[in-house]
């Protein structure tokens, strides 16, 4: 059974299939800021959402991280690991990609156990 | 029990495992067509090897797109918003990448329920 | 139930869960090779890995191969094809994209049954 959410014009954030939910892509909302912060405004919108499902950070399986100025890698490592407990840390892939739509520096797709 | 279908030279086209239906990356044959033209024929693609399992795209879940033009990412959107009935969207993430291949505009991977 | 394994700074290499297991990024330790080379020690990587597990490459569901130098894709095809069996074949796509790290032709991510 397939359990569709949040739908948004071209998506449904987060699809729910065999106890696991997958996630569309999180951008920030205030794409200004440096990597650094759009990646905190990212790491709150998968709590807002996680909270949603009585889900939480604790329980990411996987993450993939697109970045497209690769300079600032380091920016968003640090919101990164910040956001997340040692022992709870996902798998994760970090890709520099040429382009994530205007002044969109990181762009990340999650799945978490629900 | 993992099921494999579809050999090529260099994959298996799915692979089930679970009651997912795990794609590799899908192209348009015809890649003289511009990037709404290779997204159709990739949603064709796509209808045909989910009639092969008895699935169709009522079934997807999730879909990463990657893109090697940004400027033509409207185009890919208008094919994939009308193959897709709304309350059927996958998740989704657009990824504007360096290269797809020679010519090749857009290139799709999917997960569906069996 | 979550089982994580292999934790590094960043991630853990491996998360298991519905007895899928979700790999990280893997890249080769010495980038000083071509992406033929790189390629071959990913492989051995993933092989060390799953042994752990008690899986094996046979038991591969999918595999994202991002590729920094599109001209090279047929060195990493070679080493890909050599390592597995035809039959075992998972999915695959392979993205050329902007920036892996320093000297990184190619990053793998792959998940398998356990």
């Amino acid at each position: 059974m397939i359990h569709r959410h949040i739908k948004t014009e071209i998506m449904h954030r987060v699809v729910e299939y065999n106890g696991v939910l997958y996630f569309g892509g999180l951008v920030a909302e205030d794409c200004s800021q440096d990597m650094k912060g759009q990646t905190e405004q990212i790491c709150k919108k998968i709590d807002n959402i996680l909270a949603h499902f009585g889900s939480s950070k604790e329980k990411l399986i996987t993450a993939m991280i697109y970045i497209s100025d690769f300079s600032q890698k380091s920016g968003m490592n640090d919101s990164w690991l910040k956001w997340l407990h040692a022992e709870h840390l996902p798998t994760r892939a970090t890709i520099g990609v040429a382009n994530l739509g205007e002044n969109v520096l990181v762009e990340v797709v999650i799945s978490a156990a629900k």
